[in-house]
């Protein structure tokens, strides 16, 4: 598993041998209903217990602007900001032709359904800044921009906080060019 | 000095003596010369040997733009970026009041008399995204927008090549914020 190396697994068998058979018992109980209990959201893929996940529920955020993302722990990311107040849309992966993953391995339909059912204004892109990431983005402005929505992505910049010499040169020319006017 | 501490000068000074007297004193007269022929260009107070820089002596580079960096260190950031073909200014310092640093103390004098003897379009503020660049890049704004000068900002936002989990919720918020069109 990630992140538990041999190590680690042999400290964590050694600490619930510690416990109580009860305490063994609900951690068991949990890992079952990890896979029977969560699910993926029926409108925008991110994991769930029900049938809707908390964002789409939500009657509060908007359902003009949809922000896109590759994965369910991006969609954390976004959420950290408290910035945003629209929904999502979960990929559950990026554009990737040499490790076979193209358009239709990506949960697409039911963002295309989404949008085409109309109400939806804007599509904020923000798969990785990575070079599946981008090809995604690329990918998805060519099959959504036909469908009348507005289509944007996410900035590359210096990240806020630190000092420009530790920016790297392709992250500095996305500075540069992503310049904005006062 | 920076990055070396007392480990490394007595590692230093053992290599120093285990080297010929001519290895030292070559060491010792660089060191002699760095401050008597190193000196600030007259024009964009970058570092040089000459009168001035090789970025103001390169007639190669647009005089219409001017990339305004806090120190020396920050030009060669966005010079490795390859992609700017313009002039520098360099302000030696940031605004930072609880340090009492104010605009008399950074070297602003030669910027707005480049501005004013007319040429310059554009002037992008390429201060640190911290709090005391973001402070020098506002008050840059208000001071050289009256002259009549397109003023820009480099783009805050996630830095390429990285997944988005390790994006801080300020770079993301304001990835979010400045995003683009496609």
């Amino acid at each position: 598993m990630p992140g538990v190396g041999p190590k680690s697994a042999q400290r964590i068998a050694f600490h619930l041998l510690k416990g109580t058979p009860e305490d063994s018992a609900r951690l068991a109980s949990a890992v079952q209903d990890l896979l029977t209990s969560i699910r993926l959201c029926r409108v925008c893929n991110s994991v769930t217990d029900g049938e809707l996940c908390t964002h789409c529920r939500d009657p509060g955020r908007s359902e003009q602007i949809i922000c896109v993302v590759e994965e369910p722990h991006n969609l954390i990311a976004v959420e950290r900001t408290r910035d945003f107040r629209g929904r999502y849309h979960v990929l559950h992966g990026s554009l990737s032709p040499l490790q076979g993953i193209g358009p239709d391995e990506l949960k697409l339909a039911g963002l295309l359904e989404r949008v085409r059912t109309g109400g939806v204004q804007e599509i904020i892109l923000a798969t990785s800044p990575t070079v599946e990431g981008e090809a995604t983005a690329v990918y998805l402005a060519k099959v959504l921009k036909p469908l009348g929505v507005r289509v944007t992505r996410i900035a590359m910049g210096v990240p806020v906080g630190a000092d420009l010499e530790w920016a790297d040169e392709v992250t500095m020319a996305k500075a540069l060019e992503g310049r904005r006017e006062y």
